[in-house]
């Protein structure tokens, strides 16, 4: 089926709004507005406001950019949490995927991206200033750098780097190294030339 | 990523929905609102009430039970197409799958399902009584039975044929044959046989 012809034009628009998603073509976006049609009209009022709330409702926290119901998003309003560490992310993601792993108790600051040369993205696009400004401060013991081990983020970490190493706080990056699980055949040589020369004490 | 706690509760409750669709896990879910987090507020709205309104909306035609924007749907309303012969399809896909072969220049009747003891749908369930309704007023020359070649589509043919073959209207069913492009090697058996049963006057 190539949908020359809609029989609704309400139809038509909500295919298409789907079939706008990344990785939605226009059989599956209409597959799934099928499935909402089926739905009780008070399920499908709440998916469509589900998504305008989204974007009219939900805040972006004042101190570490992360996505927030409240101004001041929960990690940065937990008491309990170390106030003088700060790890770098590029995105929220990267936040929930740290949160996830239950190692990490310090604040974040989310930079909304990573330097791209290539997508255009330079260091006055991404939340830099602010950061500095944290630093400026002077309670601030420890930066970690948790960005993709990809050229950007070298480039990002160094530019980084530059920015905050005239003040009096250790600037760290997440180790590399193997990943558990991985076989050494197959890991990449860069990657195991760093693991040897980062060896670590045997520990039982 | 398991996505045990979600930073917002806005944001939580977009992934339920979109992770809610058949064939939608969490993992795309996350990515569809993330793509949507990063659109303008005007096309986010717009996206969340094309769904609102196609439930509050939309309207199914009262002739055929197509799914229409107005009361009467347009394939309905169009003098130009033949009013005596009724094609019975299953759902609304069926009709535009139909639609797009440009072949058929007559009327639909849309069931709104199939006869499936096995999903506990029976004849009450589909829109019977009023295409027997149709077939009672005396101007419907031929209905096409355009079905399934399923159990289910048979037994609904069966059941349709039963209810009526007593009025003065001519039952017909599509062409089973070999699919255009199939090697015969690899068509089942049953439609080969009928194939063959059912062949025609060789066309140049």
């Amino acid at each position: 089926m190539s949908f020359t012809e809609f029989p609704s034009r309400l139809l038509e628009d909500a295919v298409n709004e789907f079939a706008s998603l990344p990785g939605i073509g226009r059989k599956t976006a209409f597959r799934l507005v099928m499935n909402l049609l089926r739905r009780d009209s008070e399920e499908v009022r709440r998916f469509g406001e589900s998504i305008i709330k989204l974007h009219d409702e939900i805040h972006y926290c004042k101190i570490c950019n992360n996505i927030s119901d409240t101004e001041i998003c929960n990690i940065c309003s937990d008491d309990k949490r170390e106030k003088s560490v700060i790890c770098v992310v590029e995105n929220i993601q990267d936040v929930m995927a740290i949160e996830n792993t239950r190692q990490y108790k310090g604040q974040y600051h989310v930079l909304g991206g990573i330097i791209s040369p290539i997508d255009g993205i330079g260091p006055s696009d991404l939340k830099i200033d602010n950061l500095e400004e944290k630093v400026k401060e002077g309670n601030i013991k420890e930066i970690i750098f948790a960005l993709s081990t990809t050229m950007e983020g070298d480039t990002t970490n160094y530019y980084l780097f530059r920015r905050l190493n005239k003040y009096n706080v250790t600037l760290t990056t997440l180790a590399r190294g193997v990943a558990i699980g991985d076989e050494l055949e197959y890991t990449d040589e860069i990657t195991l030339g760093r693991a040897i020369n980062n060896r670590n004490p045997y520990q039982q």
